[in-house]
């Protein structure tokens, strides 16, 4: 399939007079694509039932007479203040009770009922005006954006009253399942629960997962809303755009909803925000080599096989502690480094920068004064390239990593040592893996095949469930599960016998430990298990332990088990043995150089600042190498 | 006396059938005592007045029956959630006025009248019941854990107000004893008087003060109350189980209420914590080696002579930042060292690991699944040893040290330089003083005699009052006062003429500075003052000065002041010198050596994780040394 | 004019009988000024309408009868607790919208219209009683101390609404000015309008930016209704006395409104409490060697000429993290260095240490036992000094420094990079001017003439108004503009086409950047670029440019414009080739040494804790050096 390229605009923001022009410019540009409306419900409604589509009307014409193809967002991310008016009680409320106001975006609860309908009708009312007209649906905009997804609102603590007889049916069962007789803790009515904010001391650890599980619920019972609404007016694909290291919600529930993801990728804004370890001075101006990595390869299984980038940054953005420039090229390599992982479009964000409001210093592919900005240079070239080159071939990764938003809420509402997080380790796992050349899938955790998998890593999963038991079960390749993987119940208690049930490989975590960074554990072929350390009783082969005897890594066959969260030191050599046993092309690649394969070629990037070379290749500081694969 | 061992247990979690098969292990492990019952009132009276004594007759009668005496706690630190229904107000307020919810533990408010009716209603239906059955009473649990003495509540505001006329009788008075001519900010009636929180800069030091002595005041009324209704029915002892650098409440006058005082003893929960200074990462697995044998030497006071480790640790927690496992033969050691100190009863916290709810991540002697966990077997050699050793005969130490928990008070209010703090302060003498090999008995502010002590440290005491100053003036070893010791009065005011007034030590400290860490000031015989400064106008002897003149420590024949807060090595040669001038045996420890005297017995423990030798003798890693004292 | 000196004195403190005694001791240590009266509305009107003033009759006697003249403060900063009864919604609410409390001070918010107008009515009652018969009133107390300009109150809303209204007429001109269309947050009433807190991410920085102009205007408001309160009763000179590094309303709106500026200068205080860069430890006990300097600048512009010191640091105090005495002879420096910068009198705070209360631990002339505290003897020098001392003769100083406030709260509400602030930029670029031996003038941004002045710097001023462009067009001297200034409008938006519009250099912001402080950008002369950096399109000369060639410095005539935040390296590079060019007597001063020329006269301060030379003059450390200037 051909690669594209789009870009989201705001006829709103600019004079009727501009449009033509900009379409146009859009379309020499080599775009295809334009995403439009998502924050514009003031203007399509300007009081309750008072709907003014003319604007809109006239937008997608001018666009789509220019030859572009729109996305249309539904408006659901911005509710105009009238809305208030409507809800007094549609606000979030954040952990110390507050209610999240207007004056920004984002301002609701996804448990309000009144709210979810009006935004559901909005769309529906959309969907049948321009179900016909427009190629593509986007719905809302980065749901759990300004930490947003968990609210502890009244109409968050009523739905979850309903939520928790839902799923336990009696207040006994949920007793029971909470083992609320800990402390005096028994609910005699499913009125009497509250939210788990405002305790004494930590909640009950099984109370505050079942509210994480809920509130993510929420979110896909609200994002079904309005697929329904539009589903029942037009045809065109749904989408939602989702964010960077966003995890409160399960992302692949959604994306089951959906026929594309897409997701936003800063990776300029995320360095300095979000990106766990990593060296930040070498790539401030380039972005973390695998975080976008990352995304592109889980966004592609959220949207089993169909990704975009919605939003790629430009230029400087306004919200990250500091907002440097690109390094010259980096603009055009975040493009193809997403095509190399099979994104169909990479849309910029934004074609012109709006001098007023919240954004005003975000970057564009033009200026203010409609003069092109840096990014719109490399917009060109990639669209240049995009015309010569073959076209991107997909293709199965050799090596999986299961990722589960699941554990993500479970590790974060009992760490058990500050700093562990699923995120994090599963990224550290990724990091490891593309610093030997690696090209991996991202799987979500109920897999249920790993066929053609020669390597696969299950690290920090709550449980492990049936599904991905068979799967490990019968697997062909190797299979690294572990640490923290399977030691507990999916209702976050200590099963007993106690955990880890693996498929071929008997062991038992009879005490885990944890501890800071300056109290790291040296393994005995070198590297260190850093913050996590689980004591195994195990028949299985010990292929690593710490010096002080405890196994590390345990073997049986083609099943592994790591006890301890490997360094990125020790993670790499592990991983580059196993990987090698297994046949893959291994390599140790310099620091900000990085591969993906595809099904017909090799692309190589160079993330560092400074020149990199490759077999017989030199790569300029944001250089790109693609080269033929022998098949 | 002969020293005894026990468990904490919670029938309430297991099936009835295990009851007997857990009694008879306990018993086969060498334990004498069980602690239950403490978190059980949503069992023991599921709703108000529907007494459940049914399964609590059993357990009594199955641990009973193994041979085990009971320690039966009243349940008040748990109260159940219909408690709340009855007491809609009943919470304690947090700082920022939010109630502190339901959900975990400790969710009352001391000065609420109508669930302190109810907490001392239901210990006496239990002492009623149980009263000539079981061998002792433990009231609550950890008082003030999670920050729960200081409550900004209505209910705390109404009852300060009728403390204060309790305290001062008129408004005029209490305008005058808080200066609140200052800033204007005299009150017209004590119903105007507000607690101290969210005003707009700092509140009257003295207004600060007088609300933490209430809010300790309002425990100690708790408590009488529960042990008034106690020994309506029983005459087994009442005892309470302190917490580890809790200071909120004034425990040396709970534990006048009470015959046993008890701790809670969590060497490597507190060590990431709440120890002040040390070497964390050195002693990660074996916890400080000052901090355990501090609160044994305070509990030793407050308990007037009688004390135990009510829970013992015996593997990793969940509640401290980060958990690791004790160092193999920590678990012996930490009971040896609480012997060596006095305890009369070492219990470990817990029996069996429960699997779920807020600490299923904290260890027991078993495992979740009824296996040994690597605690037991130590436990089983502390057993091994008791029964062989000597008897642990009490002696009074050659050193004393006065603690104060108004002084924290008053320090926390007006700290006038970051980290000033009472606690901090004397355990950093303490610390010294252990360093160099000696005993210390902790003493409270009223001690009344210091006969026998060859020396004693009175630090930053607020005030000293007439039955400390007639002992100190009675005296007959050295007695070293301050720093900041005796320069305020009891409402937190300057005295005109300005302190520290001293019995046979004229002096007068005429200005105070603080400064921060990088601006320590040195003395010319070595070492440094850290943070306080007084200066003295004296005609004592200079003993010590800094480098540019200001005297440091004066002294008058057997009577010294420190000016200055020395740091540990000018604390370690000041007291080194003055304990050999006072005749003791003072020798300088190998880090992690510590000594323990009792009437008969030198007891030497290794808290290193390496190999130490003490004169002749080799010590392993967490290696007790136990020799016969020459009389 | 003769310089004077005088003190703070709190006659409700002390008995009547000691009153006389103190004035005698003022007047003999040569003191002429005494401030009273501020703190003290409970006394002067114990119940609403009340009035006692006989106590104030007979202090305003006794130290007028002493020959001292007295400034009277109005007590608005500390309303009796009676107050709140009459207006219990007079509170200030901070950001997390909590009132804030009685039991300090500074409890009430500047937009309750009953509050002000009592303090009003207060004020004139004073006047019309002491009118004729103290020399200097001071309205208030320290305006914005502990962050009470900005009030988040109810009060605050509804007057912010009228406010608005007034500012832009119609909603539709607000949600264009604003550039509402960005997120759908348009309103459709003035009514709907919120204050810009809590929020669920930031707001509009142009509704942010309103409400700090708002905050400000309050307090202009507030001033003058007491300032005509007094004026209807009294002919004496009004003041205030504002704060170091309070920057929240605008001192040169209020300065217009009275004859005379003061300010409370805590120069050891302030250097761990709020001063930007520095070498904390170096200058402990000595205060920032520019810091006081700047703000005597400062406020001699805010007083149009005519400032005062009216809190003098005499020792140390209570309210810094920690609280050192001065170095011995600072006490004279400060002063000293107060009257070189202009100043006509320099009162110390306080006579007398009040032992109870917030401040019992700052220091005053006399001890709380009324003898002489260190800082007694060094303010008798000074006394003795002025005596035989020619007067200071002011002059307009040769380099020029704008400083702007409403640039202070754009910046804060639209940082760009963490730590973008306009006051630390103008700061180092005044300590940039000052090393080199310079002295300055701090300008308003509405200056409308730099006659006179070599120099001219105007950094981080968010717009460039006419009058100063008009001023910039029409300079005789050098001009440097920037780092970012005049890139926005005066509500917070970028101009289309876009800044800078500069008089005499075309140029051109396309693109702003920040980045951390581990990515600095070195200069190709040296030094580096922190922070900001602004990428200029522009055809003049450039100067200076980063390694990589981004221009930093450009040049047209007499005209520059700095595109980045220039380190003190850089700065004082460049700064000092310029001040060169200018003819200016340029000087590389030592650490700690600086230099202020008056008409006659260069002093010279050494702030440094070892001897400094300057030229063939030894300076000890605090020593102060006077030298005859030629004309
Ligand atoms: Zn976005
Ligand atoms: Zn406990
Ligand atoms: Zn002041």
């Amino acid at each position: 399939m051909k690669r594209t390229l789009g870009t989201c605009y705001y006829p709103e923001h600019w004079p009727r007079t501009q449009w033509p022009d900009d379409a146009r410019r859009m379309a020499d540009l080599g775009l295809t694509w334009v995403r439009i409306g998502e924050f514009a419900w003031s203007l399509l409604e300007p009081s309750f039932g008072d709907y003014r589509w003319d604007w809109l009307d006239r937008a997608v014409d001018v666009l789509t007479d220019a030859g572009l193809s729109v996305v249309l967002g539904t408006p659901s991310a911005t509710p105009p203040r009238w809305m208030l008016d409507r809800h007094p009680d549609m606000l979030a409320h954040d952990i110390e009770g507050r209610p999240r106001g207007f004056g920004s975006r984002r301002h609701y609860c996804f448990s309000h009922d009144g709210y979810r309908d009006d935004a559901a009708r909005m769309a529906g009312q959309m969907a049948e005006r321009y179900g016909d007209r427009i190629a593509a649906w986007q719905i809302d905009n980065e749901y759990g954006c300004h930490d947003t997804t968990v609210s502890y609102s009244p109409a968050a603590r009523d739905a979850f009253r309903i939520w928790l007889k839902d799923r336990y049916g009696t207040v006994r069962n949920l007793n029971d399942a909470w083992g609320n007789i800990f402390w005096s803790m028994h609910y005699d009515s499913f009125d009497q629960i509250g939210l788990p904010n405002l305790t004494v001391t930590e909640p009950n650890p099984a109370h505050a997962l079942a509210f994480r599980r809920f509130s993510s619920d929420q979110v896909i019972r609200w994002n079904a809303a309005q697929a329904d609404a539009i589903r029942a007016h037009s045809d065109a694909p749904v989408s939602h755009n989702y964010m960077g290291r966003v995890t409160d919600f399960d992302h692949f529930e959604t994306g089951r909803q959906m026929e594309i993801a897409t997701w936003d990728s800063y990776p300029l804004g995320f360095l300095l925000d979000r990106v766990p370890g990593g060296d930040t001075a070498a790539f401030l101006r380039q972005g973390d080599p695998d975080f976008q990595a990352f995304h592109h390869d889980l966004y592609r299984s959220v949207g089993t096989g169909r990704w975009w980038i919605m939003e790629q940054q430009p230029g400087p953005v306004n919200w990250a502690p500091w907002n440097p420039a690109p390094l010259p090229g980096m603009v055009r390599l975040w493009s193809w480094e997403a095509f190399a992982h099979g994104a169909e479009a990479v849309c910029w964000f934004r074609w012109r920068q709006f001098p007023q409001a919240q954004e005003q210093q975000h970057a564009g592919l033009l200026r203010p004064d409609s003069s092109e900005a840096p990014g719109f240079a490399e917009a060109a070239q990639v669209a240049r390239e995009l015309a010569d080159a073959p076209d991107v071939v997909p293709a199965q990764a050799p090596v999986a990593l299961i990722f589960d938003y699941v554990s993500q809420w479970a590790w974060e509402v009992q760490p058990q040592g500050v700093g562990f997080d699923h995120f994090t380790l599963c990224f550290e796992m990724y990091r490891a893996l593309r610093s030997l050349g690696l090209s991996v899938d991202i799987l979500p955790p109920d897999t249920a095949s790993l066929d053609g998998y020669a390597l696969t890593l299950v690290p920090g999963l709550l449980a492990i469930g049936d599904p991905l038991r068979a799967a490990i079960d019968a697997a062909e390749g190797l299979v690294v599960t572990g640490p923290r993987t399977d030691l507990k119940t999916p209702e976050l208690a200590i099963p007993v016998p106690m955990g880890p049930d693996l498929p071929g490989l008997a062991a038992m975590s009879t005490m885990e430990e944890t501890f800071p960074p300056f109290a790291e554990r040296h393994l005995w072929n070198g590297g260190k298990v850093t913050l996590w350390l689980e004591h195994l009783e195990t028949s299985a082969q010990v292929v690593e332990a710490t010096t002080d005897g405890v196994p590390v890594l345990i073997r049986s066959g083609k099943r592994l088990h790591l006890a301890g969260w490997p360094d990125l030191s020790a993670a790499r050599r592990i991983l580059r043995d196993l990987a090698h046993e297994a046949g893959l092309d291994v390599r140790d690649l310099p620091d900000g150089l990085r591969i993906r394969d595809t099904g017909n070629e090799r692309f190589v990037f160079n993330y560092a600042a400074e020149p990199r070379s490759f077999d017989d290749h030199d790569l300029a500081p944001a250089g790109v190498l693609r080269l033929t694969r022998p098949s």
